[in-house]
């Protein structure tokens, strides 16, 4: 229209950099970090991550160049996220369960110019530059963190390695008057997210300021949060940057309690210490806290909201939880849909309904949150959606600001990921008449036998329910006859004991006869580090054991 | 960064739009809109907002075209907040107060195509309508709003006008199946605020999609808004597309509370009735509810929110409103900021001060909220930040994406007003320590008596804490000696009764002499429809008085 004007006073990139410039006036004495005894505030973190920010360019970085992290939930952590990008570079939070051999390939792949590193991680990130060096002459320059919490106890690592830094001179050498290097461009990548562990092949998801920003907001909104909430991290920042909680705390102007560990007693005591109003976690997490011993339990001293993700909460867990005081909330999403893109919104009409209902309403994938513009359910093959009629199981797809940017360096993958112009989630699930989505399965999880889907979801729910078990996966076994039959890794919990006849009955009778699995192993199960079962390994064993006797093939 | 793709899978303008979108489907069957017996949920107001964007496409209005609304705060206005830019038009809402010559004037500048009226205000369209059939011959159709909440006795308007349109007609042929015209460019105007009021010459302020979609946002974090908060609309959706609220409750599938009539019973029945969480008003309309007839008020059923905004809330209607159980908040902004842009967040160590410093720092503009990224108070000549010591004045200036794409056909004063890359708003304020910022004074409304700065919003604070007073606004009389003086316009309390002398004494005792009013007129006030005191017509007043006599020029 005639008379505008697009210039700095109106339009400025989106940015979650300006939350943190904002908090530092807003909520300048609140508490930004709690860790043991170490204590900032949001002016504090404003500082530090402004210098932190100087030390990285000094060392040489411009915009664009990638820094690695690899740390658990420390304050440290939580800087890098707004550090790293104030020097324009792009964080890549890696997973701290890697080996050196995975480190060392991420770190080729990422091109990472710089790794900061936990003290207690400095062997693998030490063990991935050696690797390196045997290919590379520019090799990235480590920085290492130390123990923030304690007096340093003489030196915990090998200050002989070539070119090793500390963080904290980093942050002392910085300055105050740096000048924040603010994306030109909001569609500018911020951070790296490779995608973990359910596949073998790791993707680097791009995400971009903007993005980021909106993600952020969506995921205030998604939590129910007002200012000034005090959030306990259980995500792992490395997993989709804490489900972008790292940044959406500052908008709010939270509290951040970071712990290094997550265990029921650090929860129960954090809870219990500082207030906390919210947390997430996946299953596992929520495994852990209804599991732990009565010893470290304490009171809640409110209602604490949980949100839970990365796999579908089964019945019984969130029973316990609910039972525990805390109120849990289902989301789900992907690396690619920046964490979080669905939530279970519940409708006041569901508190009447009978416990089971409820919990298996809540199990459900939900509707998109603010910052995805669609969610549906397609048919891979003709790309058309599926009724809504909670049975024609399809693709879930999103489209949205939320979505990630593409895979760094596979095209290929971007163009296949965005086919017709949706993210295609590789998630099968069904659409209910009201709209709310349920996964049925991952696209190459779910199990066909003798013609019929079988969903692994589904009857994990049932065998969870199984007073005996503590955790439970199911893949499919090759099978002779049927093509596929189900087979369940069961663990069952301490001191108590099933036997596979037992679970297979007690599936029987509460499934159709074909759904029930006909193998049951009782096993650990391997995870990954956000929580997940990497069923490919699952896979693998069922793969190994062949198929079942004919004789006993027979429904 | 390599591997990236730009497309519909991770790109889609922003929107409000997509805020009714997603909440048809998340909170399908929860109430939007109750007005009087009127009730809608979010699945229908999506179904009548599109059914209302065809209509207006069948129309002949095609993208960009501007719809003109004349209307209060009743179900169709908050409907033609989407289905006009869903029709790919711009809404320009007009204000109510106006008459037939102003409307003719907007509608000319704005050259809208169409005009809904509202069936109260039909004559004031008319005869809009008639003054441009003088020169020009292509007029705007004219839609008619029935009242919706009462079958309707026999017209009630001429249907002989020339091209008159029903409302409910044209959602009637309207169609589900129409495809809504979102923006291409986020950019793209949404509305159109005319800037009321308290200049003579109004500027079309143009607001774009993505400034919508950020500060409903920021508005709904600003309030404090989880989702299903219900609103009652005391703002008149006119002002700032009712601080982009219209869009926010939108996003939080809030229930609307509308009303015809904003009045101390309206709210009170309201309030009661539908269990009010959040609204919004001037301190007038705190005032009247303060001011209220016991036998109007009835006990709040909790707590409500109340934003106050438009002029700094004199403490003692901060107490009262308190008292009766209200939260307020009290943001600034102006029409070319969306509305509400900072907010006096409150800090907890400030529960602790006494009532009068609490009202004090509560009257204070605040910080900036989400949507925009700088708010700084600069030296008009220097262009330079004055220091943060809360004296020295200087214009409060600010930067971020819910500041106006501009001026409508006016690109001088759209450059002048965004001078150096910053929005200058004509405002005149301090810089606490804290960073907090403080209104002194409109540009043009300081008073300068003998070289020294008046603030009128610090006197009128003043003035308003007297019991007697009810409202009250100070301008500078012209004076021989001193340049100007301070004079006082005084509505006193229905029974209550104060002389000039007392009024000028009270204000000695409580500021420096020189501030005091020297001439005090006890007189009704004359408001914009927005609550704001007409201070240029007090000014003229104050001018025709002329100089006070000599003698008593002396202080």
């Amino acid at each position: 229209m005639e008379g505008s004007i697009r210039c700095s006073a109106n339009y400025v990139p989106l940015t979650p950099i300006s939350f943190l410039e904002r908090s530092a006036i807003v909520y300048s004495d609140r508490l930004s970090i709690v860790y043991g005894n170490v204590r900032y505030t949001w002016r504090e973190t404003l500082e530090r991550c402004t210098k932190l920010a100087c030390g990285i360019a000094q060392l040489g970085i411009s915009r664009g160049d990638v820094v690695a992290a690899l740390a658990p939930n420390i304050p440290a952590m939580y800087e890098l996220h707004f550090g790293v990008p104030m020097s324009g570079a792009v964080l890549c939070t890696l997973n701290i369960r890697h080996d050196s051999a995975m480190v060392s390939v991420l770190l080729k792949h990422s091109e990472a110019k710089v790794i900061i590193v936990d003290y207690e991680l400095l062997h693998v990130a030490q063990g991935a530059i050696d690797i390196l060096s045997k290919t590379m002459t520019k090799l990235p320059i480590l920085v290492i963190i130390p123990e923030c919490d304690q007096p340093r106890q003489g030196t915990s690592y090998n200050r002989s390695f070539p070119g090793i830094l500390e963080y904290e001179d980093l942050i002392a050498k910085g300055k105050l008057e740096f000048e924040v290097r603010k994306p030109k461009d909001e569609w500018d990548p911020i951070s790296l997210n490779y995608t973990s562990g359910t596949t073998s092949n790791p993707k680097g998801v791009i995400y971009s300021h903007r993005g980021a920003y909106l993600n952020a907001l969506a995921a205030v909104l998604l939590n129910e949060m007002r200012s000034l909430p005090v959030y306990l991290w259980s995500v792992p920042m490395f997993h989709c940057n804490g489900w972008c909680l790292a940044w959406g705390i500052a908008a709010q102007g939270g509290t951040n309690i970071c712990q290094r560990n997550v265990t029921a007693k650090a929860i129960f005591d954090n809870i219990s210490k500082h207030k906390v109003t919210h947390m997430g976690g996946a299953p596992t997490v929520l495994n852990m806290i209804i599991n732990s011993n009565l010893d470290v339990r304490k009171p809640l001293p409110s209602k604490v909201s949980v949100m839970t993700g990365a796999a579908p909460p089964p019945p019984e867990i969130l029973y316990k939880m609910e039972e525990l005081g805390f109120s849990v909330t289902h989301s789900y999403g992907l690396t690619e849909t920046y964490g979080p893109g669905t939530i279970c919104t519940w409708k006041p009409e569901w508190n009447d309904l009978p416990r089971d209902a409820q919990a298996k309403i809540k199990s459900r994938q939900g509707v998109n949150h603010l910052g995805i513009d669609e969610l549906d359910i397609k048919d891979p093959l003709t790309m058309k959606s599926v009724p809504a009629d909670a049975k024609t199981i399809g693709e879930v797809v999103f489209r949205g600001n939320t979505v990630m940017n593409g895979y760094l360096k596979d095209l290929k993958a971007t163009q296949d990921a965005f086919k017709n112009g949706w993210f295609w989630s590789g998630d099968l699930g069904v659409k209910h008449p009201d709209g709310y989505i349920e996964l049925k399965d991952r696209a190459k999880d779910i199990i066909i036998s003798g013609g019929e889907n079988i969903s692994t979801i589904e009857l994990e729910g049932v065998i969870f329910s199984h007073p005996t078990v503590l955790d439970a996966a199911v893949v499919a076994r090759p099978d002779d006859y049927w093509g596929e039959t189900p087979c369940a890794f069961v663990k069952l919990k301490d001191g108590c004991n099933a036997t596979a006849e037992e679970i297979i009955q007690f599936c029987q009778k509460r499934l159709p006869r074909y759904m029930a699995p006909r193998t049951v192993v009782f096993t650990d199960l391997p995870k990954t580090s956000t929580g997940k079962t990497q069923k490919y390994v699952l896979r693998e064993k069922a793969k190994a054991m062949g198929s079942l006797p004919r004789k006993s093939s027979r429904l």
